[in-house]
């Protein structure tokens, strides 16, 4: 078989750059009506039966077979006996890779995810208390995207957050446990975990059965029926994103090593074909090697096959005026994972406004991040980093406000407020104000 | 024409109170398929045809005719002759109001919304970057509950954030326009406006038309149309929340005087007939008392039949056995704003673990916080507290991960995600990670 690896080759000072640019980022999310309807009746199925119907649509959907929801569930030393089972590398990279996740969510908690409050002049006080969810749901893929790092991922950040209950559910079709999922819930600390997936499993999560507790969020990444029961359920519960095809976009200046660059594009473009892999790069003769190296090393790749089509189908090697065109481009596509491979990244990084993650500099392989660096690797695709944000601890907390009006202070509010509750035509809420006013100051 | 408003009473030791006080709480946000579908088509129609969409409905919806959708922009002039034309005891409220709201907003942002960084031992730099949204779109309801506080509270959060470019929407239904909606856009610093609503507005801010600029995120609560719109956008843009009935829970020792808490369950009901007001109180003489002033104060009230009927329908005076179960029962609630009437408030606050909003001590009515505080007053309804927080500064941010892995960084890093990569099955992930160490440390 001859595998041919041709991204699409682009010139930012080409005619028809913007139109062939513009089509190649296109990839559109339609709701597919029918696995829409058939989600919504999964979804007031479990709702209406709970365990009965989890226990039927597990069946049919997974080949599953049990007597009872109770019997799906994976107990604590299930999960510690996949662990064990382990080889010690593996062990040791697990655990290694936890300890950085969770210091790096450690810190984030500690720079964003703090309550806060101060005083006014008139002693009166404003803040917020940020507390954790109760309980949240972390959703794991089963099948072949079956990934522990998601699992560290999503729950060790639930845990920073001090959430005192973190269930998973990852469906095992015809019972095929994946032991390193299994591993790695036991060492990111989650507390209950059963064998289901799907939208069913969302169901259960979202309204509670007799045996799978109601949960108040639901986080992680799966397919298509997952995605349409996730933004069904949201408003009953919280749910973290709705994810599309991963991205790379890596802006090089040509002093990275050009195998290393070509290496990075096919981690990206191996996970699924509608992957993108995308270079932007000011330097003609440097895309010209990448591509070489390309050629060069796809023989060699296991995922050859969906390496070829990904970067065929969907990837671009884009030459560019300058280094600052090509961080206005990337500011276009907001990219998932942004790689500035330029041997002065920090002169580029201020210029780079919406990414998930930004890895600077030649040795921060966006793999690194993937597994242990220590932040989240679940990202904002498709463009969404424009508004949203990496998966972190805040996603597992939520903040109350704090306010405390004194006798003093609710004299100067009180007058604002009543004027403007006038203004809005709510004579309760202003003479509400006004009954806290002193008598000297009443209107 | 003689109005009651009978909240229901019920007592925790009561045998049936399980039961009456869940069929009290219950409501349902159930999906109108029929809505559902309308809105479906209309997104879909503006999406396709743009202006000349966005303008048919306007006309047919707000009966609202204009030749174009550059006539429907309300220009800064206008907004700040709407603002000239109030009296001054409005424009000094208003301005007042702002000022409050700004300076509580920048607090938080200094609080939670920085950038940060930390460098690692081995000199391995990690954080995350913290910058505004590009462009966001504020709804803002027209007709009968058009509040100027809530172009306040959305659209200061958005300039304290940093973004450039805020638009607003509001309908006028046949051209009425609301001149302090109008001149709090000019206080709270709107970049543009355009009066349309409804699902056409969501959908021409969620896609952009020839006119109206695609913006990153939509917040601003609305009605079922605006609601239903929101939700089916999300993805493609932010949105902030789906927004349910108003709710107030007051939790009272008995220390406060009984008419100001009688006050401030009307101001939540008066909002509408659905909004919901709770008192949770352990002094039976004490709920009497408040009774008695509902009664002697209702006549005296302009929405006195709006207050009726919400309390009658949906309030609630529940006795309880001490403070405690209170804030027990508070918990299970997740009440949009929680009043703690109490002498002792900061006794109870560390038991309250989900609220929108709370409010300490007899003096801070709601309506306090509602208008001029400085929090805002776009909180979580209907137990979504559970898992959501007031819009804040943060919903108009987004953060990016940080990572730049120096090149003795790289040698630990990529052995771990070299082992943990090919767990997975993602060698070229692994093969990245591998390319990196150095030549007497290759695996």
């Amino acid at each position: 078989m001859n595998l041919v690896a041709a991204p699409l080759r682009l010139s930012t000072t080409s005619g028809n750059f913007e139109q062939e640019f513009t089509q190649r980022l296109h990839w559109s999310a339609e709701q597919d009506a029918a696995i829409e309807q058939r989600v919504a009746d999964i979804l007031a199925d479990v709702r209406a039966r709970g365990d009965a119907a989890l226990l039927e649509y597990t069946q049919r959907f997974d080949g599953l077979h049990a007597q009872n929801v109770p019997e799906l569930e994976l107990h604590a030393d299930e999960l510690r006996a996949a662990f064990e089972s382990l080889p010690p590398v593996q062990q040791q990279a697990l655990q290694d890779a936890a300890a950085r996740v969770r210091r790096y969510h450690e810190a984030q908690r500690r720079a964003s995810g703090e309550s806060w409050s101060y005083r006014d002049e008139d002693g009166t006080l404003l803040g917020q208390k940020v507390t954790p969810l109760d309980r949240v749901g972390i959703y794991v893929p089963g099948g072949k995207a079956a990934y522990p790092s998601s699992v560290l991922m999503n729950a060790i950040p639930a845990q920073v957050a001090g959430v005192p209950e973190i269930i998973m559910v990852v469906p095992t079709p015809h019972g095929a446990k994946n032991p390193l999922v299994l591993a790695a819930a036991h060492v990111a600390g989650v507390h209950r975990a059963f064998t289901v997936g799907g939208a069913q499993a969302v169901a259960a999560l979202a309204h509670g059965t007799q045996t799978i507790p109601r949960v108040d969020k639901i986080t992680g990444p799966g397919n298509a029926y997952v995605a349409s029961a996730k933004k069904r359920v949201f408003g009953t519960v919280g749910i973290d994103m709705i994810a599309g095809p991963s991205e790379i976009l890596v802006l090089a200046d040509g002093s990275t090593p050009p195998d290393w660059v070509a290496m990075d594009l096919f981690s990206q473009a191996e996970h699924d074909e509608l992957a993108q892999s995308i270079l932007l790069c000011p330097d003609a003769a440097y895309i010209d090697a990448v591509q070489r190296e390309i050629d060069r090393l796809l023989p060699e790749m296991p995922r050859a096959e969906i390496i070829a089509k990904s970067l065929t189908d969907r990837g671009a090697l884009i030459h560019t005026r300058d280094m600052e065109e090509a961080c206005a481009i990337s500011n276009r596509i907001a990219p998932e994972h942004l790689e500035v491979s330029s041997r002065d990244p920090h002169r580029w990084e201020p210029l780079l406004r919406h990414a998930g993650a930004i890895f600077l500099g030649a040795y921060t392989s966006e793999s690194l991040g993937d597994y242990c660096a220590g932040p989240n690797h679940v990202l904002p695709t498709s463009g969404t980093a424009r508004f949203s944000s990496p998966l972190g601890v805040y996603d597992f907390q939520k903040r109350s406000s704090l306010i405390e009006v004194s006798e003093q202070g609710a004299q100067e509010l009180g007058r604002i407020a009543s004027v403007l509750a006038h203004g809005e035509g709510l004579q309760a809420h202003a003479r509400a104000a006004e009954m806290r006013l002193l008598p000297t100051a009443q209107c």
